[in-house]
């Protein structure tokens, strides 16, 4: 990556004085960013521009060349990037489009790269992005004209569409947010993002690092990166929904919506999920301020209404507004005229005119230590304001810095004073208090970090008894012998036995006791109850029998011709509450572990919650218990818990069996039931999928 | 209010020429946005501001005046109204500060003010606010330097504090939206938000009406209002929730914040409910704009990446995004040099650079009557681009226009842009993708309108048999009054009969069958399970009897002295879903009634849906499938349903019990249970509150 951002050199390929030629748009962005190395502009028509020479070909340049930016038609690349190997030119960006996102054509045109950059050793940046900027050095690659151009500043960006990108570092510009780098990753050919942000996240430049990604290469990865990062990493992938959601086939998969895996991911390696871009503005304001420790804050308003809208926002965002510490409403009582302010959080500086006493407030306010972050409304009510106003403010934000606390600002009534407060001061300025907050928020949220990834484990069942329960070919399991696997993982199951005739039925019926339920039990009933496959509540032999009769009928109308089935009799559970228990692999993330609301409740109540594994059992307590079912399981009103440590147990149980099988494709249990004040779980049925061996 | 905002003279009282004085910023503002009528300063100390003099006191004026603006110390505007009312000034704004928000000495001057008003028949703006605009004829009353200055435009705003509204038009002008009229509330002695509301929805100059309250004179007039209204309302009421917040005794109350009280007010009523600040400036960017009247998109952008920021955004707000119709994607197909248009949505307008070409898909695009609005997004990628994108822009515009779709536009790459298609093309411009769909969602939600208010009808009990249900004291009903009611009212209560005895329980118990439950029953005793007062599943006579010692010995300890109580026996009552059913009156919209799940699931499912009253029968079908628990009842995965007509109907019977008996204070019958499959329903607990006769 150095090599990439730091050339001593660049050719640009693809320019000639046309005006209507793109590539001359990257010479003319050097040249407006000040790069100080050697600009090489390459077009076979020759001529010059912006005073200086096109060379026809690459052969034809007089000093060797560390970086090749490369805006041709697509076609000529190939042939572009292989005299680059050749005259060892080690890295090359393009940002000419027509590639794999075209057409298959395209998609071959990468291939032949790819065997280039190995063949030569070289790396490559794109195709169909734009290309990189070093703000440090006026390295600017984008062929488009950027207006407003970025600032220089301590953000790094990773886009995957340069359009995102640009748009949003035009934006930060607006609102005073500078750039260390950028890199527009387009097609991933060879470079993609976790090595972009490797090396970010050790740039002495960049304090905090974006990400725009419309597919993730490495889920994992990314992740591992993040729980390391020292750094703020923001996470904005709005696509990876679209990407990955083709695999839902059973009941866990068509609840987890890759997006709330992303959030899960997002949540557990302490990444900041962007939903929106206008979230990561606000964010980034408060990069390389003090860091928000906790939710306490002290709203301190020149008028009532912003104070209100504040306290609104704080309660939506799980900020929590103190009582103020005994001095400072002591300073508060002694300063009020009349009692003008009232000693209270948001405090209401309504009609001060004596700027000295909001500094004595700011000061109190600091010396809290009770005060995790602070928000000032400010304003000058006329012109005459102004001048003291802005001393005043001075004073504040340097109280706050010394005091090491996170200070949000919004300008009232003279929005002009936004440009001095955020440039001359250098506090993060918020158009709207609901702004502050959600920066606030956010880094909160960063703040507090990742948590530590568990330790995978060994597998919970060897790898010669799992092959013993699973089919050779890819599918689901037929019931008998899922609910034999998650025996043997040591997940109780209600009891039961297979069945083949109605007299082996009323057999096992027999020995488990009244009332059954009977299921049918084949490969490819998935659905089993939608599809008449269950009979409940039977409560004798001649019910059991007469089950079997009809189950065998359903297995002749529903099941292709051929297939072969059995029936399950299980014991009839009574009470308790329905869960949902499953496993699955995200093709992004990996093993990814549900727990919510089972049964019939699982479609409506829209309650589960995920996570990416491994997970511990303590991790699986968190993840029960952040459910609305989890809490009922924990105890309410005066009911006993049911077995919560069981049913954390069993969660890692399912992550340590995802981990170590690959061919385990999903696993779903639904419903286990679990009873308030009493031990243990109960699965009362099972899917699973394997994939090919 | 005509008479406020087009008075022919103002008279300024409060003014001198200190550099200090507040009331001099009033004078400045109405020269500053050229007021056509007289300005007449007046302040005790005389001299001379802005060239004009300075009257020292009404008096001296040498001509008759309209319109009063007070900035004065607060104990001198008591007797500066008489003043006015004896000089004939019939209109009077106040911005001083220092009354009723301050201290008791404000509340009793502004009785006193109160009383002027009477007698001289003038009416009041303020105090404690900002006064008021009409931007037609430059009445700009505020005492505050609006910097950057408000732009005349058809967005009325009603603002109970003059810090937000101000700061609000302030953001309004730097995003090209103008303002009409402007009027702060402040503390509301006398003019209120639903008189100025009324006034500015028949005023032609506004197209939209903003009102940020902090708290609600009259909900269900205001609501009236906004069913009438013809023109967008947007309501931001972000203290509403705790100003009302404290009435929460028994369940009903405590689950219905007062936030989702005004949510179920705004959706009713058909006013956009505002959390945000920048929602609103997004959604007025649309006011103007043909409304949407679906949610068919149609997205052309210039880069993939905002496209599938847009997709995404699309889906949040729940729009979709169509394949497109036969002929626009044969345009495609044959405008597409080397397929690089594919003949989806979003069209990815990516290498095209013949803007003939989007002016062609526009074309069609406008043609599609499925289409319910269009998204654009377009940046010129150089300069040599920027004259034609322009004239591209200009087409794609009044196509737009001429066939009445909505458009919204965000620019790329050059934000300078924004500027030509705003002001030039007037045309609304985003600056995300996600700003654009939000504003969408807005337009769509206004132009689907507030529903019909059901029309009030007869109780469902006459006044004759309820008195003698409710006793004369306030509080709350004991059990068994209580079941009475709700019988009373045609809403089954599972069979249950008082017992005072022992005995008398082991007898209501063999009438009714067992197993049956007991229940304590007493005034004070709100929470009956958690203080230990209900026994469930006795099976027969001998725990009946026991059961009736322990309630007893229960009702000693737990009870104040003295108390009456008795048991209520009831059967126990198998199956079904545990639903809540309730009614209380807010504060501020009167009776609401509450549906969801209940049981212990009430506060941990949080499943509850709120109505204002009246409630037709088929709005509370509507209610009841809001909920997560109301979809269960209505059959999933080949259940049946339950019956949804009692359901609905004893929701209605509630609305009308609330509406006709002012006394009723709060219902909450919690569980209720009904039964898959089955007819009717079955109260199984009740309580009910009423106020003092």
């Amino acid at each position: 990556m150095e090599n990439f951002f730091n050339p001593q050199s660049v050719a640009v390929v693809g320019v000639s004085d046309n005006p209507a030629n793109l590539a001359q748009g990257i010479v003319a962005n050097l040249l407006k960013f000040g790069y100080q190395g050697t600009i090489l502009p390459v077009g076979p028509r020759g001529g010059s521009i912006f005073g200086l020479p096109i060379f026809p070909r690459l052969e034809d340049l007089p000093q060797a060349v560390d970086l090749a930016a490369i805006l041709t038609p697509a076609k000529v690349v190939p042939q572009v990037v292989e005299t680059c190997g050749r005259l060892g030119i080690k890295r090359v960006v393009v940002e000419s489009a027509g590639f794999s996102e075209l057409n298959d054509a395209g998609r071959t045109m990468e291939e032949k790269i790819r065997a280039l950059l190995r063949r030569y050793r070289m790396r490559l940046v794109g195709p169909n992005g734009l290309g990189l900027m070093n703000m440090e050095t006026g390295l600017a690659l984008p062929f488009a004209s950027l207006e407003p151009p970025p600032r220089k500043g301590r953000i790094a960006i990773i886009s995957q569409s340069g359009g995102v990108g640009s748009h949003l570092f035009a934006w930060m510009a607006q609102e005073g947010l500078g750039l260390s780098k950028f890199l527009s990753l387009g097609n991933r050919l060879d470079v993609a993002e976790n090595e972009v942000l490797a090396y970010f996240l050790q740039d002495p430049a960049s304090q905090a690092v974006y990400l725009y990604l419309e597919g993730l290469a490495d889920g994992r990865e990314l992740m591992s990166l993040a729980r390391k990062a020292s750094k703020p990493v923001y996470l904005h992938a709005p696509n990876v929904g679209a990407e990955t959601a083709v695999i839902a086939h059973s009941h866990t998969a068509s609840l987890a919506t890759d997006e709330r895996v992303l959030e899960s991911a997002c949540r557990q390696s302490g990444m900041l999920a962007i939903k929106r871009q206008t979230e990561f503005l606000n964010a980034a304001k408060l990069v390389g301020q003090p860091p928000v420790k906790g939710s306490r804050v002290v709203v301190l308003s020149r008028t009532g209404g912003e104070a209100v809208v504040t306290a609104y926002a704080c309660r939506q965002w799980g900020f929590e507004l103190p009582p103020l510490s005994p001095p400072l409403a002591q300073l508060l009582r002694e300063r009020s005229r009349a009692g003008i302010i009232k000693p209270t959080n948001p405090i209401d500086l309504g009609d001060i005119f004596d700027f000295g006493v909001y500094e004595e407030i700011m000061a109190a306010v600091c010396r809290d230590p009770e005060v995790d972050a602070i928000i000032f409304h400010y304003g000058p009510l006329a012109d005459f304001e102004i001048q003291r106003g802005r001393e005043m403010a001075r004073e504040l934000v340097e109280q706050a810095r010394a005091a090491g606390k996170p200070l949000a600002v919004t300008v009232l009534i003279s929005l002009g004073e936004e440009e001095f407060l955020r440039e001359t001061l250098g506090v993060p300025v918020f158009h709207f208090p609901e702004d502050a907050v959600e920066a606030l928020a956010a880094s909160r949220f960063l703040a507090a970090g990742g948590e530590v990834a568990a330790a995978a484990t060994p597998a919970p069942v060897d790898a010669a008894s799992l092959a013993a329960l699973l089919p050779p070919e890819p599918g689901f399991l037929s019931l008998a012998p899922a609910l034999s696997l998650i025996g043997a993982l040591g997940i109780t199951v209600a009891p039961w036995g297979p069945a083949a005739t109605p007299e082996e039925a009323v057999a096992v019926a027999q020995k488990l006791g009244y009332p059954v339920c009977l299921k049918l039990a084949a490969a490819s009933l998935v659905h089993k109850t939608e599809a008449g496959g269950v009979l409940l509540d039977l409560n004798d032999e001649a019910a059991v029998a007469a089950g079997f009769t009809r189950l065998a009928q359903t297995a002749k109308d529903a099941l292709p011709a051929g297939e072969e089935w059995q029936v399950v009799v299980m014991a009839q559970v009574q009470g308790g509450l329905e869960l949902l228990l499953g496993a699955r692999r995200d093709p992004v993330f990996g093993p990814v572990l549900a727990f919510g609301a089972g049964g019939i409740g699982t479609e409506v109540l829209e309650d589960v919650s995920l996570r990416i594994a491994p997970l511990s059992p303590a991790q699986a307590r968190e993840q029960i218990a952040s459910t609305r079912i989890g809490r009922m399981l924990s105890g309410i009103r005066g009911q006993a818990p049911a077995d919560l440590e069981a049913l954390s147990r069993a969660l890692a149980v399912l992550s340590q069996l995802m981990l170590n099988f690959p061919r385990i494709q999903e696993v779903d249990l639904n419903p286990v039931r679990a009873f308030p004040g009493k031990e243990g779980l109960l699965a009362l049925d099972a899917r699973v999928r394997v994939s090919e061996q």
